[in-house]
């Protein structure tokens, strides 16, 4: 069964409110929201990645459901398999940074001992506060709204490449993959103003695509607008094949908003697309639309 | 590393007093109950276990933590991995059964398809209501202080000796073991009254052990006092190696409460020890202690 098949048949239990019919990234109960992510070896993270950095992925990805929500973190709970000791302490190693880093604090959770070594999988629930102005969703975007993303778009899917080829440089890319930084304060400046939001971490493409999607929408998206790093333009170069891997690449955790086009956004962020009313994705280059990529992103 | 040394590394990080410093079944924070528990094939399911009982006890066992703090459901988050269809379809039909049993919403969650076939592993996020009188921990026995036990003990553990054989009979023993039900109404009622409570996963002799331990108690546990069912007695017999066998035997999702010796629950329990000052758990077995078991029930 693929997620979205999954997904449909598990939507007749989500009965509450606070479920938000499954369609967003986190669920929203009161003025808390909550949200579970997991992370496996092989699908998010290399066997062979460090337990620290794998730790911090794990927290990372969570915040950044939060982030995407405006939300103040409150803690996590952590759904921890045990495996070697020196694995387990590396990997709380990490876990200790990136909660100090972000000031969160561990609640709870549950540890096992797996029947057979088997590839990892890990979950973390984090919870977090609602700003008073309410959490934004990613249904939230009308027509005639702009579409901006946070920061620059592509360096953690160069990273990865660098990260399976042992690599060690540039290091700017290796650790925008290893240390994705979940944008908490962006996210609590933005919530108030946006119409929808969402973190990017399967791809630009397909999660304006999803954003449009949820909002009823069709959306266009300026391939040439798309932001780049310096590092990224030197190591994959600013052509079209370039820019299209960069927006079709996951693990950025940079936020994407809808924005009234009458306003502008108070953080680093760059204007990418448009909605409009209709259906689908429409990507343009140079001034005009062009084929979209056989994958908008990662799908799991 | 073992699941207690796990725990005390990540102890520092749990800087929030919601978390109970790592040492209750569940966080507390403000009016919700927090709890994430995790079941994994080959060791809390058997590998050709039906995959709608994997479900039912994958949301029973997170909800009987909730009834061990007398809170009611709200909601819960899934981690799933998706397998094949079949398994994952009969393990939606499971959950939806489990779900309206306990009349609890699915909030959210994730899923993932992992990178190799290998043993399930699920997790569940369970969030509850505080009852008004607040959410009892585990650490609140009193010298004095009576242990009860509600409903009988050792019928999972059969329950899991027949299925683990391919048995169908005695049905109420493998009932007791594929379909536990948390005690939610008995947790709710007893919330108020109790000095400490928690549900009995590993056993009674250990989380009775467990909640002396955090109480900063001894305990005296009469095993003839244990209650056992007409079905576990003509299954087992009654002499003392099965009064230890079902006082050693996890699954049964019981709830175990300290309660002022001048009380008397009003719920269907059975009064099985007593609190002193000290340290350890002695067994009484015809008036007199006998030796512990080398296992006081299933550890991490």
């Amino acid at each position: 069964m693929r997620e979205a098949e999954f997904i449909a048949t598990l939507r007749p239990f989500a009965t509450h409110p606070a479920a938000r019919s499954l369609a967003d990234d986190a669920a929203v109960l009161g003025d808390l929201v909550l949200t579970h992510d997991m992370i496996a070896e092989g699908v998010h993270f290399l066997a062979d990645a460090d337990p620290r950095d794998v730790a911090w992925r794990l927290v990372a990805v969570n915040l950044s459901d939060l982030a995407a929500k405006g939300a103040e973190p409150v803690g996590v709970l952590l759904g921890y398999a045990l495996g070697d000791g020196r694995w387990d302490f590396e990997f709380v190693e990490g876990l200790g940074e990136a909660l100090a880093a972000f000031d969160v604090a561990l609640l709870g959770g549950d540890t096992l001992r797996p029947a057979t070594a088997a590839p990892r999988t890990l979950g973390l629930t984090a919870i977090g506060r609602v700003p008073a102005s309410g959490a934004p969703s990613r249904a939230g975007a009308r027509a005639g709204d702009t579409l901006w993303v946070t920061g620059v778009i592509g360096d953690a899917g160069a990273g990865l490449e660098l990260a399976m080829a042992r690599a060690r440089e540039p290091a700017s890319l290796l650790e925008a993959y290893q240390r994705p930084r979940p944008l908490l304060a962006d996210g609590r400046v933005l919530a108030p103003l946006v119409h929808a939001m969402m973190d990017v971490s399967d791809g630009l493409l397909i999660d304006a695509s999803r954003m449009a999607t949820a909002s009823g929408l069709a959306v266009e998206i300026d391939l040439g607008a798309v932001p780049l790093s310096d590092a990224y333009r030197a190591f994959r170069g600013d052509d079209r094949a370039a820019r299209v891997a960069a927006a079709t690449a996951g693990d950025d955790y940079q936020l994407l908003f809808a924005l009234d086009p009458d306003l502008t956004p108070p953080v680093a962020a760059t204007l990418v697309g448009r909605f409009a009313d209709g259906a689908g994705v429409t990507l343009i280059h140079g001034g005009t639309p062009i084929p979209l990529p056989a994958k908008l992103g990662f799908e799991h």
